[in-house]
């Protein structure tokens, strides 16, 4: 940590800050400006220091050299983590591709889906069954139907199940069905549930809060890691910006950044980050140029007929485009599809 | 709603357009302009409408008329709904102030702090038991010992406790002790939790999340207010921007525009919503000055030893010589404080 | 600054970015933790450091230490710096008032209004006559015609003419007309536009862009102090944020952080700010609780009429509630109106 | 537009909402529902007429149906345009390529990187001798001589000449050395800039401000149209969001958005759009990816040493990898480059 001083800071306020290092248990070391004095606070980090440290008298900021996390740290593991369920693979130069509808809906939809899917050469099925909604008047799932349905899918096709628990309690029965368990963008920061599905040794597939920092996803994505499950998959699926021609704005730089810092598989969700379903099978080859390990996308046979979020679903036809349009891109970055 | 069609959408489109709205058991009215077609949709609104609308061929996109949430709405109850918790009193005219440390950190410093809170005028007594932490490294709150702390600084003081709740399953017991029920903002749209605070039947303290609009703030005050739970207070407490001098934005027309939506109460944060203990007492005079139905506030009688957030909390002289302020500016714009 | 290197960053790179501190003319200063090396680097700060420094092989990042702006920083000048233009006295205590509609459209209308301001205490009136117009299907205002017409309200009233100067080229016609020129959230990082005004030794507004972050807004106003021109006024107007329910996010900190910073008076635009006219004589208030230097506030006697932003307008009877308001809560934070 | 009355507006308000759209010259449609009126308003749109309409007593919101810009339409125009200077072709199947350093700096910077770019295989010569930059205390370019270098590297090389041009009274003289005319993202809303380049009959680069909506960055571009001069390309680099880990934030979905709603060609700017050096060429790829019509990258042979952002620089070896790279990708999408 640094500390600055304001301009001005008389001797005995830089004192005090020296003397609270180190009984931090820190080291602290002087650097005197002509302008003004900063103090560098080493050793290891503890938390609270900052905040002790920012709150004295004298100080105009204090600023951290350190990333917050470690677990999550390329620092700590220089080698990609490869995540795997069933033939799904994420990471390590292979791109695995998960589709499916937004709701499970009904025992025909979900098995047709499933086969579309498979067909068109992905290997994860997505499908909601318990479903957080903005609205409480709108469609919440078929919840524990809804993960026998996907059971049934994937032991017809061999794909591996992705869908959302939304609560710590839920962990236990999800776990029954599913092969990843995702955690969504509206509980990044849901310390009891990170806990949990981590717990659950299953992979889990983490989205990025609409409003969440690079910091603050990897520091969720260590909540999952300390429970000493390595398998999780960091999703990035928008955020939320000043930009209304989109549901979201899809910040792909998310992809190379993260590839930098983590070890952990990035994925990228196009339907979620456009919101418009003309837009994601472009952005789908456009995460794939940007290196994803990734993609999961919503599709649906009829998606004027979804039950939720059918403006952002692909039909069949455009899907299977989308996976041709896809591998030759993936070829031409040297990612395996 | 409204479904605009594309510019030169042949007949047929408009055709199942109209065909659909019908199905829905919608009434269609068709309007031609010279340049394109809408079609109105009327009746009751049936979550799903729109979306079905949104995936059909040759439309545009569809306009909803009507807000989303309907028990918080003006138009369903326009008297101001008062939240009471015992002295402390928030809307109708009446300013309630909520004050507090981040965290309970001990006996000595819960104790130390209801007493300043008391003196200065404050009716409501806030602090941490169970808190949510960006890192997994950082101090996690005393748990039940700290709910125990602030009720024994309850009866010492007769201030109403206010105290986060993070998760579903922590909801029985923590109703024990609270008075009222904060629902943090990384909760906000953590469903079950909403629904499981508004069974609770005890006054909830909703914050809004920081990438959240005023019908996702409002959708959420929905969910407990579906549960038969009227108390509800919403909670401005700043969003996620570009501007990194604060910690948030606090965006004080969120106060008016909610007066002018919903009959609950409107509080606002103005130690989360800055971040800087220099700028919190300021704030909180804006805050009155745009009308707020109350102020929850962090203050801390040693800022700097504190175990979390010190940076934003103000010291005791702060604190009640912000109380003295912010009484002048109720004075002005009649308010009762 | 402060030079972080990325952990493990060999001795050669260590030495290599030493070296070229000093070849900067700066002097260095090594400090070695246990897990990453910092150097600072000290002296009078060169524009162009941080970046070569930035690129250096084993650089993590590059940390500014001192604010980069100089003529506008309390750094430089402790007292506030008062702005006054005829009666219009902005800062040091004073609240000053400017209000007025948005675009100049007659004679009539500008004189008619004129009075209403005088009338209600103000002491400056705004005006367009040169309107930058997101479209240009727009009107774009009377041009030299409007500027005649305020200077004849002037002449009628004694109020000061604040109106927008859009291009360097235009600053000369403009002020031979107006006692303050503006220049809009459009033009804020116009060089050559803030050059000319600030030779033009009148009094200048200068609106904060929307997107401009406090570094940025100072050191536009950097550019105007540096001709040797003082009479600076800041003027907060909203920020472009994902919130939609108002045109901008008015961000009230802005006056307590700048009152921080630097000497300049701090005025705040409750109309773009909102952009909603039943928003913002509340948004006034607030300001004034904030401890605002100033409003500029756009006022209509037929906001239907109005050929530009009559929705954010408000009538010459709510002008005079918010007058009366904002006096009270003046009174109450010691601002003399 | 639809006009949107408040719920129980009374029937005078509506007559008077009907009569003001007579009045303006516009069909009115009555549309009545259960809970609410909407009133539509027919024929050709009048700026003006929202917000007339807008701040009638009754009136809840107006939602405009038709876009606000018109020549840059796809409706008007539905073939791509194709923009051309010497080689390099932008538009319609075409990828062009612009690279150069940030700042022209030197005789012998310039021409070496004018070789360098040439040989890997771009068309376009991008350097500054105009510099807008956020502090007064910055380079600020090497004016008439820089433009000068230029064109001698293009003499050199037969590469187009693409250089910015600050302000309405500049282009006259930039116009006589480049081959396109770049209107910078500070300067998009500079509206009589904007009709100075349109009038220069150069094409013309227009960059989008960070917080411009699409909405406001085809109206921009409408203002050139306007002029007679079709040459225009949308560059798309960055926008301001709460993300701190690039310098500005890359939305790439920009690129299908505006292919669908003008035949105006679309560019991407990596090195802005990241500030990173090590995400430029990743993101030039996912740029490629999403059938952006062309690329402008800074690079620099040594950009430890360039006089402005060398941060974003990318070297020779990194910009002709690059290059390989993003050839492989195009042909992938379809796109000649």
């Amino acid at each position: 940590m640094i500390v600055v001083m304001k301009p001005g800071a008389p001797k005995c306020q830089i004192d005090d800050v020296v003397a609270l290092i180190e009984q931090l248990g820190l080291r602290s070391h002087l650097v005197e400006g002509s302008e003004l004095t900063v103090v560098a606070a080493l050793g290891e980090k503890r938390d609270g220091a900052k905040q002790a440290l920012e709150t004295m008298e004298g100080v105009e900021k204090v600023v951290p050299i350190l990333a917050p996390y470690k677990m999550a740290s390329t620092e700590i593991k220089r080698e990609p983590t490869v995540v795997k369920a069933r033939n799904l693979v994420v990471g390590g130069g292979r791109l695995g591709v998960i589709a499916g509808p937004c709701s499970v809906e009904s025992r025909e939809q979900i098995l047709e889906i499933a086969q579309i899917v498979k067909e068109a050469g992905a290997a994860g099925l997505r499908g909601g069954a318990f479903k957080p909604r903005t609205s409480p008047y709108s469609f919440q799932g078929l919840k524990e139907k809804g993960l026998q349905l996907l059971a049934e899918a994937r032991d017809a096709t061999g794909l591996a199940v992705v869908t959302e628990v939304m609560a710590k309690e839920q962990v236990d029965l999800v776990a029954q069905y599913a092969d990843v368990l995702q955690v969504g963008a509206r509980n990044m920061q849901n310390y009891p549930l990170l806990e949990a599905v981590g717990e659950s040794r299953l992979p889990v597939l983490l989205k990025r809060g609409p409003s969440a920092t690079m910091d603050e996803f990897l520091l969720a994505a260590e909540y999952i890691l300390k429970t000493g499950n390595q398998q999780v998959i960091l999703c990035e699926r928008g955020i939320r910006t000043f930009e209304d021609h989109t549901r979201f704005t899809l910040p792909l730089a998310t992809v190379p950044y993260l590839h930098e810092k983590t070890h952990l598989p990035v994925m990228v969700d196009p339907s979620h980050g456009t919101g418009k379903a003309s837009l994601v099978a472009t952005m789908a080859r456009a995460a794939v140029g940007a290196g994803a390990d990734g993609l999961i996308v919503e599709i649906h046979p009829h998606p004027e007929k979804a039950l939720s979020d059918g403006y952002q679903a692909l039909t069949p036809a455009a899907f299977r485009q989308m996976m041709r349009d896809c591998r030759k891109v993936a070829d031409a970055v040297g990612l395996k599809m």
